[in-house]
């Protein structure tokens, strides 16, 4: 069975944002066991978004179009693929009780164009947009099944998760399961190194690495006649992988983000946790709190991005900054230090570095970051050097913050672990 | 003149990587004044790759295709746009000298499938390639210009601005620029009805507005002879706006985003500040962060994500968070003035909510924020419902929070202002 894909925008077509969602899309749609051919971008217009459509329903078994729900008059793309598909738009009902309740439970008023999305072709399958205002649709016709999404990933990605997923899985009779196991403190050249040859060996279930910053996903998938055949062929590879990469993994689990692994080895041994952040400037504390749950134990997070509140709050000595700069395994470590003093929590992570475009020299270049973690009283520094951007940097430091903070928690209890056995 | 893009490659088809050569040559294109209507992804296939261009051909003055040119077996897009074009592959010298020169420097030695990438079309331009070992190729047929890239962004993007931008240039007679004017606090539906008349009526300059979180763009673009012309369509629509929005435009800078704004703000007025966030824990102070510069007023920033820390670190009162709970206006405006106090800032920010998915009453439903800034000890808070994942709410509210700051800091000046002018 044939996918196509094609996202419906200006911005897309000006360069102004990079596609996400063809991304998303095409991933899930693989994951999926689909056959895509095809993307297309292509602009708010009648004529040549009528024109594309009509080639996709042609040549694939389903169009999935993203984008061109919003209110406002550019967005056409539901009343041009409603006409290409030969269906008529009506009120839907509870979309529009639904835009209405979206409004009033703001204090605010929709506005005569929020109206608009509240009409739906007749006969399609309505998908529920819990994050927005443009609810998804899907079409049925003889040549294809067309599906509506709206543009922001935030609505486009759960709606496709929680909708569409289980309506495509209905159509194929084959099912295709993955499992991920997903990898971290190991780069992407090693990890493919140490899978290339059962890679190179499998056809069913396949093998597929994808780099993530700071980790790295291994996907196993699987074909078979139904979930329970196709788990079973994905087993046995799981297991080797396991028996590679040992601690590295993480976790095998779709759900489970890097943060959330740290989240839950800090909730199960009940340790409290802060972070001291210099260039990540809070990001840290953010992706940490990402966690629901994760208030039982994290503790008052600090952003010292001056030496000033490193000295102050951390008690970073003075002598430590003038000597070694605050860039420095030394200043990383006193940070750690004095904050899990000042949070009086178990485990204290501290990011020091320069994430640019100033501020490098030769012997501190832009990238280089010093990561220190700190669990009960036991402190380990690591040197790192990232490449990119500002943002980059940055983003690469938590990664590697949170790989820091999993490993020391893990060496701590294998060491406590040791120490009991001993006596 | 009109212009297409056509990616080529499994590895985007699959959703491995997402399409930043599409949205650097969209963004470049438009720039340089050429109308792009269609992106298009194909794989490594010869007739779907052949059908794909013989369409751009067809409708566009320009095709640039991005990968294929690789060494692999795999890589055929050389091959098959020669073929549509009707031009024969020849070795041709300098290439194949650069292929061995480009190894040497390196102590290897070329593989024997590196030397296809030295055969290139009779009469093609020929693209220089230093960052690899593909070169880029132009051929001009009477349909259209068609120009290959290599697929690695770092070899593509070097290669397109010195080389093809040139090419490009000399083709076109006509410019396309555009201005953005970046409104905040203003939301999409209220923001197009503002300027609906504009839209309706103008042809050159156009008028379109983007929704983002917390804001609003709308970008004026106009086409005419050269850059100055342009501007000058541009410039009376922008003072319309300006007239329209007033204080709600942040900037009219293409790149100032709403942090930066709120930042110069800060930084022109000498006013040190800091952040204390609950929900949005560590998201505000690293999106104040991301601006190069803010080291200069940045103090600490607090993340207080358990009520034990907003007592013991912000001295909110035990009293407040009974009576009203941590989710209130009052614990906001507490939390602020505790952290004017804390980081002795000038200004203050806090940010407390419930970000779900967990955590919410009728009462106090998921999407609840209060948001408080403190000037210089006048302290306004406001209380806001955002709509969304925990990821979505954060993310409103960071954005709500930089706009409330740019406001309580503009309003602090017109009084101060207003109070020297009565004097």
């Amino acid at each position: 069975m044939t996918v196509e894909i094609i996202c419906v925008g200006t911005e897309l077509l000006l360069g102004n944002i990079v596609n996400t969602n063809a991304a998303f899309l095409a991933e899930r749609c693989a994951g999926l066991g689909l056959a895509c051919y095809y993307q297309t971008v292509v602009g708010d217009n009648e004529g040549r978004l009528a024109g594309v459509l009509g080639t996709a329903m042609e040549r694939s078994d389903i169009v999935i179009l993203s984008g061109g729900l919003g209110p406002t008059e550019d967005d056409l793309t539901k009343e041009v693929a409603a006409k290409v598909c030969g269906k008529e738009l009506v009120l839907h009902e509870p979309s529009r009780a639904a835009i209405e309740r979206f409004f009033a439970e703001r204090g605010t008023v929709p506005t005569e164009n929020n109206w608009k999305q509240a009409m739906l072709p007749v006969d399609g399958v309505v998908l529920d947009n819990p994050n927005g205002t443009a609810p998804g649709v899907i079409m049925e016709t003889k040549a294809a099944k067309v599906i509506l999404l709206p543009g922001p990933p935030n609505e486009l990605c759960p709606m496709f998760d929680s909708n569409v997923v289980p309506y495509l899985n209905k159509l194929t009779t084959r099912v295709i399961c993955s499992q991920t196991v997903k990898v971290c403190g190991v780069g992407e050249s090693r990890a493919e190194t140490m899978v290339k040859d059962l890679i190179d060996t499998q056809t069913n279930p396949t093998i597929a690495t994808y780099a993530k910053t700071g980790e790295v996903h291994i996907r196993v998938t699987a074909g078979a006649e139904d979930r329970k055949a196709a788990m079973k062929l994905i087993k046995p590879v799981v297991k080797e992988l396991k028996s590679r990469f040992g601690n590295d993994i993480y976790t095998t689990e779709e759900d489970v983000t890097l943060e959330k692994a740290v989240a839950e080895l800090l909730l199960a041994n009940d340790l409290t946790v802060t972070c001291a952040e210099s260039c990540t400037g809070g990001l840290l504390s953010a992706r940490l709190i990402n966690v629901p749950g994760i208030s039982d134990v994290y503790k008052t997070g600090i952003v010292t991005y001056s030496n000033k509140a490193k000295k102050n709050i951390l008690n970073v000595k003075k002598s430590t900054l003038q000597k070694y700069g605050a860039v420095s395994r030394q200043t990383a470590e006193e940070m750690a230090k004095g904050a899990a003093a000042f949070a009086k929590a178990d485990v204290a992570v501290a990011v020091t570095g320069i994430a640019g475009p100033d501020g490098g020299t030769e012997e501190k270049p832009v990238g280089l970051v010093f990561i220190a973690c700190c669990v009960k009283g036991k402190t380990t520094v690591d040197k790192y050097r990232f490449s990119g951007n500002r943002g980059k940097v940055r983003e690469s430091a938590v990664a590697a913050a949170l790989v820091l903070m999993r490993r020391c928690i893990l060496e701590y209890f294998s060491e406590v672990t040791f120490g009991k056995k001993e006596k």
